[in-house]
């Protein structure tokens, strides 16, 4: 297994990158809304987008730019989503990129631009332009962490990580940083991630390790199961670090796929653990299933039923909710083979059920901040992997009262 | 527009039914808790059953039994679902049904039991019997609404309707009860529903006037997108009323279906307005769909959306969560073309986004505790109406603490 160091400055650790994160008053006072990620030179891109059919006006933008596979820029603000803005939202997010690349003196087609926050509000593009100025004379390697937490939305804690491993001899850095703590659902979440590293990375093996990457992390992450029209990952890869360029098919591809791998489920735990009112961090895993592609249908309902979710939030073994939800996924089942589990402790077992005892068990697992739900379906080699996080008080309070 | 004539009685309303409801102590002490409904005579009975792949015991009898299109009582009980108890579940619902024959003096193949509650509790058969005499010796045609309550699990009000109205010049009745109030999502409920008319109907009518009745109530309702494993809906046509036979193409028939849809409308508003913690009963419409089969797929989504019933809890005019969750819903959309409207105030029209001012009217609509939400979406003449609740503190506090 690959082992990677952890080092400190999150988006802003691979050579040749700065990044900074300002105070704008996009939305709220007092906190910082804007952050802008550079690279000293243009980088090879890849990005996924979100898959709502309604989809904000950056993304609409960034999904033409990134066509070139070229970037260099990427602005972010949170308080804002640009998102059902009709035309003048379009206008408003070439425009927020057109400064930017006046300000950082770059080609204007290699500037991303992405928002989070409130739909249907239209952007404060003076205050936004404020806002990259400041953030352009901030630019640092220190500015990760002030970029990070300018892209917080309802997020309690910001959220990022950097690895270095070596590729052809060469250190390289992969960084990221990401938001997201509701609206979060496979495929994607509201959520806006950036990833940068100092490695030499053909497009398509950038694009090849990201989709990788995205499938066993932030495509397997649920917090309520709703979907935004503002997410976002990229990936920009420089070349800083000089090793021979990955190409796709070789150990060097393999080996950046896994930090890769290892950088977003990283992230994408993180988001998990700090869903909103989340009081526990669930991983379920569906083992035994006919197909894949069945084992994660009924991992992502498990971890989506709101049955299911406060149970865990009551620290309720009631396993029952579980199977009831495999039940309704679409996934092949037979209640007369399936077990489940809650850590070690078997719950149900292929129609025996848990006595007194067993409960009692389960309940003190579920005490703990973190702990895991295994279903075996035992119809076949089928398994998928999905983070999660209960359901609470704190989620309600969040989200009945967030535009007002 | 038929006019039907309420009438009290519930599901013993029809003339040769019997009910009654009393207190078994299955699960808890000093609570109703053994429904039995009896028709005085073998009835046409046609049913409708859980999609879920994981069927409680009584479900999977049930399915059996009704394949003869012929019945005459119902036993349900609150407290245990009797779901996943493997083969001991199978004995014990048909041992229910066998003593509940035999104590009724009837054929066993037409009795039908159902049961509602935790899952993956083994039925107390010793305290099920003797609910059973008890209730049969209460049975009288005062004993509907003691049936209704014996079946309530989070139910905070047992539900129940019956109406008149003429067929072939004679007076009959159809009438109902139902419980559900959390697990509830189309296709179907954690419900129970069970009807009784005294009209003559052959099978085929009756079973095609239940499942149009069905399709545009019970399977229009969301409260938390969760689907059980017992969810079962009975009908019984005992034929008492002494009119002609309905059958299909008829405009009895016509007649007759529109009395069963408007009994299963009326029980399903009233599952959705008693949904768990529950504080706004809304119905959410969406038309201008591609297909009728686009705008259900639409209307749940927002249904479901965790984010769009938290708004809807706090008096949030958060369009812009009902927007995106059409997004994801798979359904087309054009968001240029889209208009949403809560009752009849326009929060988003084709790209123009509501202002201060409509916010607030907006507002001001959530105050009451029923409003409307409809969104065309311009496309087409796809039609879709579902019935749903918010999601409050209230969801949580009942659902964090179930089985304990």
């Amino acid at each position: 297994m690959q082992s990677f160091v952890d080092v400190s400055g999150g988006v802003a650790a691979a050579n040749g990158f700065k990044a900074a994160g300002v105070e704008a008053g996009i939305k709220y006072a007092g906190r910082k809304d804007v952050a802008l990620i550079v690279s000293d030179v243009p980088a090879n891109v890849s990005a996924v987008y979100t898959t709502n059919r309604v989809a904000a006006a950056p993304v609409q933008l960034d999904r033409e730019r990134t066509v070139s596979g070229k970037a260099q820029a990427i602005l972010a603000n949170s308080g804002c989503a640009n998102a059902c803005t009709g035309e003048q939202g379009m206008r408003d997010a070439r425009a927020s990129a057109r400064f930017t690349a006046e300000v950082l003196g770059i080609d204007e087609s290699l500037v991303l631009v992405c928002s989070t926050g409130v739909i249907g509000m239209l952007m404060p593009l003076e205050r936004l332009e404020a806002g990259v100025k400041s953030a352009a004379s901030a630019l640092s390697r220190d500015g990760g962490a002030d970029a990070a937490r300018a892209i917080m939305t309802t997020d309690t804690c910001s959220k990022e990580i950097a690895v270095q491993f070596t590729l052809d001899g060469r250190t390289v850095t992969l960084g990221g940083m990401c938001k997201g703590a509701g609206m979060i659902e496979p495929d994607m979440a509201t959520m806006l991630a950036f990833l940068t590293t100092d490695a030499a990375v053909a497009p398509n093996a950038l694009d090849a390790a990201l989709r990788k990457a995205a499938a066993v992390s932030f495509n397997s992450l649920v917090v309520d199961g709703d979907r935004s029209t503002n997410d976002t990952l990229i990936v920009l890869a420089n070349g800083a670090a000089g090793n021979r360029e990955v190409v796709e098919g070789t150990p060097d591809f393999d080996r950046f796929t896994d930090a890769m791998r290892h950088v977003c489920v990283e992230l994408a735990k993180k988001m998990a653990k700090d869903g909103e009112g989340a009081s526990k961090f669930v991983t379920v895993r569906v083992n035994g299933a006919t197909t894949d592609k069945d084992a994660a249908v009924a991992a992502r309902a498990i971890a989506k039923s709101p049955l299911v979710k406060t149970s865990w939030a009551g620290m309720d073994p009631n396993w029952g909710r579980v199977i009831a939800a495999v039940g309704y996924s679409g996934a092949a089942v037979d209640d007369g083979r399936v077990q489940i589990f809650y850590d070690d402790v078997c719950a149900y077992d292929a129609g025996r059920v848990a006595d007194a005892q067993t409960l009692a068990a389960m309940k003190e697992k579920m005490r703990k901040p973190e702990f895991d739900v295994t279903v075996d379906l035992h119809l076949g080699t089928g398994s998928a992997v999905v983070y999660t996080c209960d359901l609470t008080h704190g989620y309600i309070t969040i989200n009945a009262d967030y535009t007002t």
